[in-house]
């Protein structure tokens, strides 16, 4: 029996939606067919705005965030303020602070996580880029929103000790149980920095 | 604070992203961003495979598949077995069956669920054309794979109906537990019909 049930130019489709995060190889064949189904109306405008978004996106040379214009959107935006910078891995992150709407602050994406095994060292990291942009700034406190993980947690440490010759205040995120969480599916770790931190 | 975090050409993206099947509003914009870190891997050759897709899809006018040639490479298979004829409701059941690689014969698409309330009757799925079909064929039977819902066990009785003037068995699908299925989880519908058809 023959390995495809369509034609190439559809088998193609189907392999390169599986590499988008979030579908599979089973959810990309349905994922297929409902574009194909939907020809007009999803499949020709979201092929449209990849390319148009491959030709817009450009990296901030502030910040590195991702966006169509360079300076990004936000630091562009004088309305912020200015004497608070955080710092995050990845502009994943900086998009899931801004959705969360509660700081109007400036940020710096690092670029990537810290992850010595896979070659990415500090030096590949966007932290020379952070120094520069913190000497003779407005600067008075900088939020290490970095991830709790023990990479992120080495880079944060990392950061910290390059910045005690600069007057500026270095906090992080506080760590606890998530609003909503229940305790039992939380490790003993998360327990007991919940427990030291109680407020 | 503004209601985007980034530019109105990724927001789009994300919005269209959104509206693929599998994807949801939070995992179209983690798509979006990392599509967007793979431009020149993924997002380019996807926003191709997905423009060549659109130029080529076809939909055969003898079984009413999608493919790229018409007919299609299932109805232009002539190795296949022509004495059994399959008829699902939609392309994605043709593809599942195709997976199963069970059975070497063709296929007739109805082109959609039967279903009155949204106004999808009898007459708006390709009841006709499978009548047209049999008529002077070598069909020798009929194989219902349509799916064990209210509105699928109708339009099987409807064709079933329809039938009793040809010279064709008309069969329909096993009803029973799915392999590897436990049976605490199925429904007491199944669990008769299973034990009813046990073998």
């Amino acid at each position: 029996m023959s390995k495809y049930v369509a034609g190439p130019e559809i088998e193609r489709l189907i392999q390169l939606l599986a590499r988008v995060p979030g579908l599979g190889p089973r959810s990309a064949r349905r994922a297929a067919l409902q574009l194909i189904k939907k020809k007009e109306t999803l499949l020709q405008p979201l092929s449209q705005a990849m390319q148009v978004a491959i030709d817009a996106v450009q990296i901030c040379s502030i910040c590195s965030n991702i966006d169509t214009v360079n300076p990004c959107l936000i630091c562009k935006d004088e309305r912020r303020d200015s004497s608070i910078l955080i710092v995050v891995e990845d502009v994943s992150d900086l998009w899931a602070l801004e959705r969360a709407r509660v700081m109007r602050t400036y940020y710096h994406v690092l670029g990537g996580r810290f992850s010595p095994l896979d070659g990415v060292g500090p030096n590949n990291l966007n932290i020379k880029k952070l120094l520069d942009r913190l000497t003779d700034s407005s600067v008075k406190e900088l939020i290490l929103a970095i991830n709790a993980t023990v990479e992120g947690q080495t880079i944060a440490h990392y950061i910290t000790n390059l910045l005690v010759n600069f007057d500026v205040k270095v906090s992080r995120l506080a760590r606890g149980i998530p609003i909503g969480g229940e305790l039992d599916y939380f490790d003993d770790g998360t327990l007991a920095a919940a427990l030291l931190a109680r407020t």
